[in-house]
C-alpha cells in the first residue's frame, strides 16, 4: 500500500509531517510518498534514520496555506502539495492521501480533482469523537454548512458503511442530532431527513440531543456541516476549560498540588483519552478517492494516526462499499 | 418584592421548589407565592421553620408535566401552576415568575398570557455559561428552532441590555455563533445577521466558534435555538464525559486515589464552577414580564439561586430597559 502525504499540511509543516511519516513507514509497513518542496522536505526526511524506510519525495512548489480562501487557492495553486497529491491519486499512484492542511482546500481539490462518488450530491468532512464507552462517527464537521434532507440522508449511509468496514462497529446505531429526542423535536431540516432515516435501511435510533453524543447513544451521528463544527469545537473547547479550571484549583491548593502528583498517571491517561491526536484525522466521505484531513495543529503522533486511518480505509475496501451503497440506493427508491 | 415560584415545577416537585423558595425568603428578604396544589405543598412547607418567612401559597390544581405537549397542555390546563402564576404575574400582582418546570410550557403561557414585548418577533430562552474567565449570556437556547435574522439581532439587543443591567457587564460583547471566525464563514442565516448586528449599535465583535465560547471571548452570544440547545446540552455532556473519565481512571490506581483525596476540595471547587445550579435559571428574554425558567433537575439550591436571578432582573429594571432599546430600535431603522 502506497499513501500520499501532504509534507506541507500541519501548521508546524514539514516537521510533524515528515516525523509521522517516518513513524508511520516503521510502524505500518506502508510505503509513504511526501509531497512537498524538495528542498525543505529532504532534509527534514535526513533528520531521521529512514534512508531503508519506503519514503520518497515527490516535488510540489507550492503551499495552500490555513488562512486562504480554499477554492480560489485550489484554482490558482496549481502546483500545490495538495493539488499535487489529489492528481496522483486520481492517477492511481497511491492509494489513499492524507493531509492536515486547509481542510476547505483539501475539500475543494478532491472534489475538482478526485470528483464525487456517483450519486452524492456533498462529501462531507468527518470526525472520530471520544464518548464514554469508546467513540463515535460525526459527520458532517464542516463541509456543507447549510444542507438538504438528502445531503443528510447520504451522510447516513456513508457513515454507516464507513463505521462498519473501517471501525469494525457492526450494524452501527445511526442517529441525527437535535434539540430533543422527541420525534417533534427539531429544526424543519431535521424533521424532513428523519423519515429518510427510517426508509434507508440503516439501523437507525432516532435524535440525539447534544448530551447523548458524549454519552455515546450512537455510533454514527449525522447533522450539517454547521452544527458539525460547532460541536467539534465546543467540545475541544470544553474540555480545554474542565482541565484548565481543574488545573487553576490544583495549583490554588498545596495538598491538592501534592495529591495531583500522586495522580499524574490517572490524568496522562485521561489527556490521551480525550485527545484528538490518538484519532489522527478524519476521512472525507463522498470524493472518489480516500482522503484523510487532520487537524491543523497535528504533531507527528497525529500525523501517523491520521496514515493509519487512511490504510484501515484502504484495507478494508471503504470506497467500493460506498460506491456499491449509494448506488443500491439510487436505484432502490426510498419508500415513504 | 414579590416573587410566584412553580410549586410543581422540577422534575423532584415539590421539595426542591419549596425549600428553595424558603431558602431564597431567608437570603433574599423577598416575599414568595408558592403556586401549586395546596395540599401537597403545604404540607411540604410546614416540614421548614417557615413561619415567620414572607412565604404564601396560591392554589393550581394542574400540572404540566416534563413529557406533555407545551402549547397543547397550556391550552388545556387552565389550572396549571404555570398557567396560573403567568395570570397573576400579568395582574401585577407578582414581579416575576420562576419555574423549573417544563420549558416549553413556560414559554407558551407566557406568550399567551404575558404576551411579547411590543416589537419583539420571538422570545428566546436564555442561560448562563461557564466561561475561563467567568461566564456569558447564550441565547436562544431552544425557544425557536428555525430563526430569520431579525429574531438574532432581537436576541443579541435584549442579551446585550440584560447583561449590562442585570449581570453588571459593562459594553457588553456581542457575537454570534459560527463555524469559523472569518466573515465569509456561516450559514445563510449567519451571514444575513452579521450586516444588522453590525449596525444594532452594540459592541458586536463578530463571529465566534464553538471553542471561542467557554475560552470567554464574548459576553452575549446569540445563536438559533437549535444550535443553542446543542451547545448547552453537549457542554453539559462534555462535562460528564470528562469528569467520568477522570473518576475512572483515578479509581483504577490506588496511588491515584490517594492523590484524588487530597484534592478532594480543589475538585468540589471545579464542581461548583461547572455547575449549572450556580446560576439557577435562564431569563425568558421577549415576553411583557420577568419569568425564569430552571433545569429540571434542579435541586433546592438552584431554586434559590434561579430565584436570585429573578431578584436581579426585577431590581435592574431590565423589562423596562428592553422595552425602549426594542422601540428605539423599531424607530430606527437598522443603517445599511
Amino acid at each position: 500500500m502506497k499513501i500520499a502525504v501532504d509534507a506541507m499540511g500541519s501548521d508546524a509543516y514539514p516537521h510533524p509531517d515528515v516525523e509521522g511519516s517516518v513513524l508511520a513507514a516503521r510502524e505500518y509497513g506502508v510505503e509513504i510518498v511526501l509531497v512537498g518542496n524538495r528542498e525543505v522536505v529532504e532534509p527534514e526526511l535526513a533528520k531521521h534514520q529512514a534512508a531503508s524506510l519506503p519514503i520518497s519525495v515527490f516535488h510540489a512548489s507550492q503551499i495552500i496555506e490555513m488562512n486562504e480562501h480554499p477554492a480560489a487557492a485550489v484554482r490558482s495553486k496549481r502546483d500545490a502539495s495538495m493539488v499535487v497529491a489529489m492528481q496522483m491519486l486520481k492517477r492511481g499512484e497511491v492509494d489513499a492521501f492524507v493531509s492536515a492542511g486547509n481542510s476547505g482546500g483539501c475539500l475543494a481539490s478532491a472534489i475538482f480533482y478526485l470528483g464525487r462518488i456517483k450519486g452524492v450530491e456533498r462529501p462531507a468532512l468527518s470526525s472520530i469523537f471520544p464518548t464514554r464507552s469508546g467513540h463515535c462517527f460525526l459527520l458532517d464537521i464542516g463541509a456543507n454548512t447549510d444542507c438538504k434532507p438528502l445531503y443528510l440522508q447520504q451522510f447516513a449511509i456513508m457513515g454507516s458503511v464507513y463505521a462498519e468496514r473501517a471501525l469494525g462497529v457492526a450494524k452501527p446505531r445511526v442517529a441525527i442530532v437535535s434539540n430533543g429526542e422527541e420525534e417533534d423535536k427539531g429544526s424543519i431540516l431535521v424533521q424532513e431527513t428523519v423519515p429518510l432515516l427510517k426508509t434507508s435501511g440503516l439501523n437507525f435510533v432516532g435524535n440525539v440531543e447534544g448530551k447523548d453524543i458524549p454519552a455515546g447513544l450512537a455510533d454514527v451521528i449525522v447533522t450539517d456541516g454547521f452544527t458539525g463544527n460547532v460541536i467539534v469545537k465546543l467540545s475541544e473547547g470544553a474540555a480545554k476549560l474542565i482541565l484548565g479550571i481543574i488545573k487553576e484549583e490544583i495549583k490554588a491548593r498545596p495538598l491538592a498540588t501534592v495529591g495531583a502528583a500522586l495522580a499524574k498517571g490517572a490524568f496522562a491517561q485521561v489527556a490521551k483519552r480525550l485527545d484528538y491526536r490518538e484519532y489522527g484525522g478524519g476521512i472525507l466521505l463522498g470524493v472518489d478517492g480516500v482522503v484523510i484531513v487532520g487537524h491543523g495543529r497535528s504533531d507527528a503522533v497525529a500525523i501517523k494516526n491520521a496514515i493509519g486511518v487512511a490504510r484501515k480505509a484502504v484495507d478494508s475496501n471503504v470506497l467500493p462499499a460506498i460506491r456499491e451503497s449509494i448506488a443500491a440506493h439510487l436505484t432502490t427508491p426510498t419508500q415513504e
